[in-house]
């Protein structure tokens, strides 16, 4: 049997290359799993995305959604970014985001920039019940692949 | 400005399609995003699942993992199954179990099924860190893409 990982401490010092990674997920990250709390119990939903330069994002939802209604509830959520590719899921990168997520005003510069990454969503962003809301983080732990795990500040994520 | 979503209910009647998508998003699911409650906040990571045949799924966690101690303190979570494909990510089928978290133990049984859909996972089964943890949903929502979401059952999820 081969050494357990339990003498290894599971976070490794965060380092440029961790911040590099963390950062090109974030940037290319056009969906993510977002975890939201109701009844005191979390649910996770899809949602899409957009990237903002200060490491935070951007999505577009509705008032008729689930994750609407608990995030207007309870602001404090968290994300899930990074697709996994063949082979093992778990070798593959991904972060989770502590997030606050902060309703905005639905202004042309804040349409513009949802539909650059996201052009189909031209087609029901005028909806009256669907709202930009940014996602902005506190903290975020990043799971490089097996025995590579970083946690990061704000500072970490911002290019 | 085309007509807004309001006017619908955004949630449709069950039928034997929404079961057989719901079902067959299961049981190919060999990752999903797992979101456990820690300090009272959501908190999501990936993890690797293998299907069982009563609609619930496993997966191999490490005691090293945040969300293995999450799960230990507060076994209600959600599991968010079903990958996006090209184009805008909200239009293809995904499902959100709330799901319950049961320790088991590592028997030869269990560790054959859980390896038979993940074979890398030989690798490291069998360190003393890791466990077999079922989550057996008590419920669902399913959705199949814009303006077709289901509440479904367990019962639904069964074959």
């Amino acid at each position: 049997m081969p050494d357990t990982p339990k003498k290894i401490d599971p976070i490794r010092p965060t380092d440029d290359e961790a911040r590099a990674l963390a950062q090109g997920l974030i940037t290319e990250a056009r969906h993510g799993a977002l975890a939201t709390l109701i009844d005191g119990a979390p649910f996770v939903t899809r949602v899409a995305l957009a990237p903002a330069s200060d490491g935070s994002v951007t999505t577009l939802i509705s008032d008729l959604s689930t994750h609407t209604a608990a995030l207007r509830a309870h602001p404090i959520a968290s994300l899930l970014i990074g697709e996994p590719g063949r082979g093992d899921p778990l070798a593959h990168p991904r972060i989770t985001l502590q997030v606050r997520a902060e309703f905005l005003e639905k202004t042309e510069v804040g349409k513009a920039n949802y539909l650059a990454a996201q052009p189909k969503a031209q087609l029901y962003i005028d909806f009256a019940d669907f709202r930009l809301v940014r996602l902005a983080p506190s903290g975020a732990l990043l799971n490089g692949g097996f025995g590579k795990a970083y946690r990061l500040t704000p500072d970490d994520l911002t290019a």
